[in-house]
């Protein structure tokens, strides 16, 4: 392992995204990337009686499809890595507590994938695990319950909120395997520009996602072009505006070759959403879906992928803190 | 890194813990372990408004006394683990988010000191970081508020309840020094064993810390009485009682040489927490206080350390689930 600059990461011996798995709920099986889904689901409680068990249920199933579709045995799996937005994670630990694999919980909101691959390389690249599996889930319902209103109120959304994912995604990252590879991690630092609208999350997080591109070109030695694509996490409409802009006032172009899968994920005129997607399903069912299939097909060989996350709850919120963002970066080459 | 048994990974290059800080509420500093922290607090606020805002600095201040005590710069910290029983580990995002250092949550429940140190030694002996910190918190009121009733109401406590420890631990993970040394860890599976009390937190993470210590065992080759001392995070009375009986009925006796965080920090006659202390700083701040001022003096050469974690929410246990537990081993030697 070597240390790039302030703080990436080069992973000298190779990780392998082994495989990718994708469930996704109703409303993201109706937009513009259903058909790169795994499975796609008819409703939002998939049998279950409860919104939270359901998406236990999305995360268990999802992580059960990565593994059969990679052809490893679970108990050839040394850690997995999972997190979620639910409180205390019970998304995860709920639903992969029957898994048998030592679990590490990350909380990283809707970084989680990204921060969970992060950690995943660093323990496959030294020599520390041989197979890991990371994992996140997120569900619109189960959110807007936990952080803003009751469903059933009905409350009108403002035009800059966005739409929490239903789904989860998981990869298997090994030493063995022939690519993709995570060439470079940076990860993030807590940065908070003092934004309070719970109801913004793309303007909350564009100034980490900014600040971690940036420290990446920088450790790197990289400019935007080095990349066929780089892609955030869930910054929306708004956001992907925010960091456009930010990234150009710092000297870094990224309009040719950048988007959100928060913008990617729903059709904005006829799906509603307002800003977008978002929630830690957002990058883990888009990255899993499509771009890992992008660059298995060779129709991408490089890309930068930087999940971000906005570390509030709904307590910080009503004592009238600002919302600290955090963005964590991957370089993933064929 | 070595890769030992089922779980365990075995610290080639040495990871020392240069330096540890605590600080804790009222309560604890009335308890026997007292003399032991860092600062002892005379109120539950701090200065602050609300039990959040002041859990939030107790972190930030722990920190900031750790860093200060290493002699490290903060700028010389790669990467910084910490995550907290607060919902989206909010403590440690906003304790924490003027460190300017890269920035992993981590949830482990009351796991989580150990959790984060875990990885904190792997990102170390890999040569992923120089130096790493690590650093969780908990309070009473805000987890009482949280998870169980208002303050407010005054509700009584069954016995078998566990006070949760206002406070916070942090420890500077380094590639220099002369130890203590992290040799070891075993990070834990979840384990769920059914039970459904949420006022019985022993009972439903004993289970997962005889699963990881064992497993240790197995994996290393040792036994009990190889250590001086095998300490766990916050079974409190009654699940160390069921943790000895659990571990023997498996041929493991660790009658003589365990003791439990949640057991010393307050004194059982006096100070009327029921079954004892719980919550992340538990073990967070008397491994920081005491059991890390034992192995600079020599005063104990080897320890097994095993942080529990009860990874469920008030929404889980309204739900009818039961209580998945979670356990990682760190074995540290001077």
């Amino acid at each position: 392992m070597e240390r790039l600059g302030k703080q990436t990461i080069k992973i000298d011996n190779p990780v392998t995204i082994l495989e990718t798995a994708s469930i996704v709920g109703p409303k993201e099986s109706e937009g513009p990337m259903a058909k790169y889904f795994d499975q796609r689901l008819d409703d939002e409680f998939w049998g279950e009686k409860t919104w939270e068990k359901a998406e236990s249920k999305i995360i268990k199933e999802t992580v059960n499809t990565v593994v059969s579709k990679s052809g490893i045995p679970s108990s050839e799996i040394d850690y997995c890595f999972a997190g979620d937005l639910l409180n205390q994670c019970i998304s995860s630990s709920f639903g992969l507590r029957e898994l048998n694999i030592p679990f590490f919980g990350v909380f990283g909101a809707c970084s989680t994938f990204a921060e969970s691959m992060c950690l995943g390389s660093v323990f496959i690249s030294s020599g520390a695990a041989k197979n890991v599996l990371c994992a996140t889930s997120s569900h619109f319902c189960s959110a807007e319950k936990q952080f803003r209103f009751p469903l059933e109120l009905g409350n009108q959304r403002p035009p800059s909120s966005q739409w929490t994912v239903t789904g989860s995604g998981a990869a298997i990252l090994s030493a063995s395997g022939d690519g993709p590879y995570i060439t470079h991690i940076t990860p993030g630092k807590i940065t908070d520009m003092g934004i309070k609208d719970a109801n913004n999350m793309g303007a909350a997080m564009a100034p980490a996602f900014v600040d971690t591109l940036i420290t990446h070109f920088k450790d790197t030695g990289r400019s935007p072009s080095y990349y066929d694509a780089i892609i955030s996490g869930d910054l929306g409409h708004i956001g992907k505006d925010i960091a456009i802009d930010l990234a150009l006032s710092k000297g870094y172009n990224i309009k040719n070759n950048y988007n959100d899968c928060g913008v990617l994920m729903f059709d904005k005129e006829t799906q509603d959403t307002h800003s977008g997607g978002s929630g830690c399903a957002c990058l883990g069912t888009i990255f899993s879906g499509y771009f890992f299939k992008q660059l298995k097909d060779k129709q991408m060989k490089k890309i930068l992928v930087i999940a971000t996350g906005a570390l509030m709850n709904a307590t910080s919120s009503q004592q009238g803190e600002s919302i600290p963002g955090i963005a964590h970066a991957l370089a993933i080459e064929v």
